[in-house]
């Protein structure tokens, strides 16, 4: 952390325009691309202010003002998208799972497309509700998709996307990161109004420098993407990920006392809402849990009850403690 | 960098939610506050995207289309803040001092200023030409400095100003962080296209975490402050930054060998251009210092010469080893 190969200096401290800044940088796009098989025809771009910019930096780079987009609301996150998006477009969504309280992705033989959407936009993973897309859906326009909570936690196939988008602070490295990966071809038309930093064309030209780029978080990013690279890539980190999950899920449905809000076809393997028979357990569920060093298991409010987030970096060891103590709260009070 | 106060989880890896981050992130402010001694009418943001980001969100956040603005140029990123804000609002360039390469401060008795601008623009202190303001400007209208390369170097009457930013990575911290320093009452009028995340009402309401905030950029601010402090505050800082400032500029002043560019009474504290008699010396001006661990005195292009930047980080020890170095080279080569 504090001496980067014998230069002296912690990355922190090095100049983005560095030679050695610069090697840093482009390693961990190299790694980034070939753990996702990124196409050559799309530019990988290290940038700041989280999904939450891009929510508006896409409309303002890939449509004119009041253009029609398609939106897909699975949770809370979809609908962000859709606020912000609303700014910008004639927001289309085209399908919601807001009336059963986000318990799954609406079918798609339900959804109302648009005929001239300049994209559809969707939420692969939603953190709240723990609701997971397990295919891309087919699409005639653009798939543009917020993958903030689960991008490298499985193989995706980028060519089927038009941009994938991520805040780097679940699976990628700290908070303060945005990592966007965008066909080409979609660039190069953002609106007058875009702040520069936010424009794609402007930045991949930069190799995402056209302003200071958050040196470390991008440092640490590259130092993720090797470590994913040594768990088998992500076919390995898939099956890590599955085998967590599946011990979650197994146990609950196993169970007469837990309980899955979740459609099982989107159930989520990164973040696993469930819910004890009677709320009023919650409190002791959690006191418990706690004492045993398993933290932050609370419930969003809008959910209830418990969930679990089992993001790439928690071990199976992890998963194994709380299912270990799952069974043995269900044993006292089941 | 590990465990913070036995939490068992760095900085950097807690959720900006926490009670500890919270915890961090207010004292981190309240240093900030009592540094600067910002008044209580003055929003403190944490933000991300550097001072290019703001570069745009200034006029989205303190103008309508079109408006008038004046903007002083006094060097590349006067320059370059100029460029942007042309995009939103009707530019007027009260004073330049490009046709004498950016030698010094325009005489405010030769500023052209609007009759009617929503803001004054500056940039406190020109990295590349190495001039800095010796004063805040008097004006009708809301001053507002880009501070990034000397907030914290010296101290400042904050309520001179409508707002301040500075792009974190010279005086405050690591890369990917942005204070903005801006007075409640310039709030709450943002356009309708403003990213969300750039809306300093939006912002300030949720302290600064509208979105994931850059966490551990925040927390080493927040250390850095402490460390400001310690140095018996801004006050302080001066003192030692004027001394090796000092330094420099009475070698060069007293030498008939090196040449500052820039005029007297606007010659920056943190950078320092100095040029050779003749260019054909940098090479091996600059091979001897690097010889020495004397990095990064290359000038820029548009310069030429050397550059020393010396930041508050850098100590009077290193100036002397620089100092030292500039006088034999002029005994061997003057």
């Amino acid at each position: 952390m504090l001496d980067y190969q014998g230069s002296g200096m912690s990355v922190m401290e090095m100049s983005h325009r560095s030679a050695e800044f610069v090697e840093i940088a482009a390693h961990a796009e190299a790694d980034l691309r070939e753990l996702m098989q990124v196409p050559d025809d799309y530019h990988v771009l290290f940038l700041q202010g989280g999904a939450t910019t891009q929510f508006a930096a896409i409309p303002l780079n890939l449509t004119r003002p009041g253009d029609p987009v398609d939106y897909l609301d699975t949770g809370s996150w979809s609908k962000k998208a859709i606020k912000e998006a609303g700014k910008y477009c004639s927001v289309n969504v085209v399908a919601s799972s807001a009336d059963s309280n986000y318990d799954r992705v609406p079918a798609a033989d339900q959804w109302q497309l648009s005929a001239d959407a300049r994209y559809l936009h969707l939420c692969s993973n939603e953190t709240i509700g723990g609701v997971q897309f397990n295919q891309v859906p087919e699409s005639a326009v653009p798939v543009v998709a917020d993958m903030s909570s689960d991008i490298l936690s499985r193989p995706v196939d980028v060519s089927a996307y038009g941009l994938i988008y991520a805040g780097a602070q679940k699976n990628i490295g700290p908070a303060g990161l945005t990592v966007v990966i965008v066909r080409k071809e979609l660039c190069g038309r953002a609106r007058g109004e875009t702040p520069t930093p936010l424009d794609y064309a402007v930045q991949a030209e930069a190799d995402s420098m056209s302003n200071t780029p958050p040196t470390y978080a991008w440092y640490l990013a590259g130092l993720v993407f090797k470590w994913v690279k040594e768990q088998g890539g992500l076919a390995g980190i898939q099956a890590r990920n599955q085998a967590k999950a599946d011990s979650l899920y197994t146990l609950i449905d196993g169970s007469n006392f837990y309980h899955s809000p979740v459609e099982s076809a989107n159930r989520s393997m990164m973040n696993v809402p469930f819910t004890l028979p009677d709320a009023s357990l919650d409190k002791e569920f959690l006191a418990g849990a706690e004492a045993r060093g398993l933290m932050n298991l609370k419930g969003h409010r809008s959910v209830g009850g418990m969930r679990a987030s089992i993001y790439n970096a928690v071990p199976q060891t992890a998963v194994d403690a709380l299912t270990g103590y799952m069974r043995e709260f269900e044993r006292e009070r089941g």
